[in-house]
């Protein structure tokens, strides 16, 4: 990093965490209606900002809900252009009795600061902010060309971003994108989330008899479709946790053996794992697979709900004539939601037992990603943390997925590369959410750094 | 039946249609509040009619909810003495507008009487008290003592009588309950239910994860609780619906080959059953065992619903900490609750998967019961019913508990005589109940005939 803008960013950490906390103070909360003008507010203040540090072309785009925030400097020809992304919304700060400050009075503890949306996603947002501000306030320009897009409903399915995106504007014409909203695998370890998994997210409805019945009168003749349910499902895992549908596996592209190793040496203890954020008596899963690989790197199946029947207190003798299951699979690069989706429909209606009508419904689907360690914009961001944190980064992977990394890539085309800054204990969508300030300013760094990398 | 009796019923047959009319008038429906006082309407009206005929130390007896109605005639010293028991309270009528002719407006057509209660119960509560009305008419007394309980919240669970019964209160003293509020096997057909299954009603909770999580994060590390439960119910039972807990079928008494002989013999077509009742693709059940024997005196195990997790439309990837699935089982005599749901409670946590946490809870519990076919009212009654249909009576038994039989059973040690005369396609809690006029009256005559065979 320039020795200017280095100056630049040590100079003002104290007013760039003072705007910080101007931004956490204010209670944008997407899903609450109440909150409404809050968000908006909240949107002004970035597009008020972005403007404020020479961000041209600034504005709201407006959507159903709460508006996006665009930005752009497009002034390197022949240079890469980044599209930078993150959030301004924030999770409902309930239960506030277990706030130990106020979630919207945001307060220094610990070498901390404490709100809601501290980390998940202001902060991030301001630091990449910050980044830009440091590099245009010290040298006039941007290493690269920078799109600047973000939005108000992170946090309630992200609709109208999604919608924007797929409309495939010609603004959001980028290279890359830069997510921040990730965080790092261990405090003082640099690392960027390099994969996703996919899923498939199913029902399997099932009928029985035309209209629910009485057990007493009929139960020993008529057909009980949550036990054909439990019937399928237990034959879907074996009690290993394998899955038994034919071919699931057969596209699946391992991990290589370079990622299992840097997978091993992270620091992970899975006794502390189920202890502390599991709880179970146990942990499930194939036998020979770590966690972080069966989290990150093999598929499962999982059920979410079964509706149907009777759910409610006491004792109602009912047959229902239908039940349904809530089933979802994460994928994993090489495998795909349409056949991943056709191998599993085929195998429930197979096992489906004698007497029920089986239907299998797809009900939404997201594919696995994973961006190779040779990535231009990956190496080049290994570069900028080496030079920041002194020290080697870790590629992770992610069980989940993040709808906008696969909205980037299907629509848009764009690589994202996922450089974020939290850490594990940082209380996302909980109490006593935090953001490590060392972090913050480490993260301002790092993003100066990888826009001069990302420039050649 | 004396031809002094006989006349005066065939006499005042109209009459005593004309009655029920007004009866089935009075919409006394218990599940809603707002027909509360038709409830007591029905009530006081059988009270009126019972003094009117003579009936003695006639009452209404208050309940939480609504009343019941008590009376007695005991001058037959040295004779038994009969428990009458029927309901006056009726099932709401809704869908309306599937009602040829409106529910509460009673109408003839084809032979029949429709509206809402015709046959489930007020039509067959009628027939007890013309028969009374009949001997005390026409000769002044009656063949043997009579009580008459009847009660106004069988369609509610009936938890007013059960406290009442269970206090073993001085003026039920009886030696046999007569229920009529069954139905023949068939038109035309004397019919007497001996049997009635059991039951145990459980639920199954299971608890994996602390907290709800992430299936993306977490999935193929955490338990799943519905997938626990699955592979739990899937072991119960085998495809063919055969129970799998140890020691459940030993201590059941199987039906006498005179008894499936007889069931043999009855007019049953399992294809007919399964289009026009069941409706599902195929019967299911254990293979070797008619469509009556599974349901009458086989053991069953159902599943109602399974609450827990995520039942809302479209997708949450939510893996549930805790899922609870509502299982029955039907017991056959011989079997104890008790012992039943020891076995089952062992056996669902023997077989647990790992990881999960299980509970097994008793929710509710009813002993199975049989009447043997020489005891002295069964055989009173197989003779009254062949005086007035001309051919003998068929023992069935009910796949279902009726509560008021064992109430009876358990806290007054009464063997309860279900002698009814409803069809099996007379529409309960359905639109368009009927009860048949021939069958009412011949209904009347069977009961006239069944105090005088009572009597010795």
């Amino acid at each position: 990093m320039s020795s200017f803008v280095l100056e630049y960013v040590r100079q003002n950490q104290p007013r760039f965490l003072d705007e910080l906390k101007a931004f956490l103070r204010i209670p944008s909360i997407s899903t609450l209606p109440e909150h409404n003008a809050d968000c908006r507010s909240a949107a002004e203040m970035l597009a008020s900002e972005l403007s404020r540090i020479g961000m041209q072309n600034v504005r709201l785009i407006e959507t159903q809900g709460h508006p996006m925030v665009y930005a752009d400097w497009l002034h390197q020809e022949g240079r890469p252009t980044a599209l930078f992304y993150g959030h301004y919304d924030v999770q409902p700060p309930d239960p506030l009795d277990e706030w130990l400050t106020p979630p919207f009075e945001p307060t220094e503890r610990n070498g901390n600061i404490y709100a809601r949306g501290a980390v998940d996603d202001k902060g991030q947002v301001w630091a990449q902010i910050k980044a830009l501000e440091s590099h245009l306030a010290s040298t006039g320009s941007l290493p690269i060309n920078v799109r600047v897009l973000l939005e108000g409903e992170e946090e309630v399915g992200g609709e109208g971003i999604e919608s924007y995106v797929s409309s495939k504007p010609a603004q959001l014409k980028a290279d890359f994108a830069l997510i921040s909203d990730t965080e790092l695998f261990a405090p003082g370890l640099p690392t960027l989330c390099v994969g996703l998994r996919g899923m498939i997210y199913t029902e399997i409805s099932v009928r029985g008899a035309r209209t629910d019945l009485h057990s007493g009168m009929y139960g020993g003749a008529a057909p009980n479709p949550f036990i054909a349910l439990a019937q399928i499902i237990a034959r879907l895992k074996d009690e290993q946790g394998h899955i038994l549908i034919p071919g699931f596996y057969d596209d699946m592209i391992p991990p290589t053996p370079e990622e299992l190793a840097a997978w091993k040496s992270l620091p992970f203890d899975e006794e502390h794992y189920r202890a502390t954020e599991v709880g179970s008596p146990k942990l499930v899963g194939e036998p020979g697979y770590s966690v972080l690989e069966r989290t990150w790197a093999r598929p499962t199946l999982d059920v979410h709900g079964m509706p149907g029947g009777f759910i409610g207190a006491g004792a109602k003798t009912v047959i229902p004539a239908k039940a349904t299951a809530k089933v979802s699979m994460r994928l994993v690069p090489g495998m795909t939601p349409e056949k991943s989706f056709h191998q599993f429909e085929s195998f429930v209606k197979q096992i489906a037992p004698a007497g029920v009508e089986v239907d299998v419904q797809l009900i939404h689907a997201g594919n696995p990603c994973i961006l190779p360690p040779d990535n231009p914009y990956i190496r080049a961001a290994t570069r900028a943390l080496r030079r920041v944190w002194g020290r080697d980064t870790v590629f992770i992977r992610s069980g989940g997925s993040i709808p906008i990394v696969g909205d980037f890539a299907n629509y848009l085309g764009l690589p994202s590369v996922m450089m974020g800054f939290g850490l594990p204990d940082d209380n996302l969508h909980a109490p006593n959410e935090k953001f490590n300030l060392k972090n913050f300013e480490l993260g301002i760094e790092s993003l100066i750094c990888f826009l001069e990398e990302a420039a050649g």
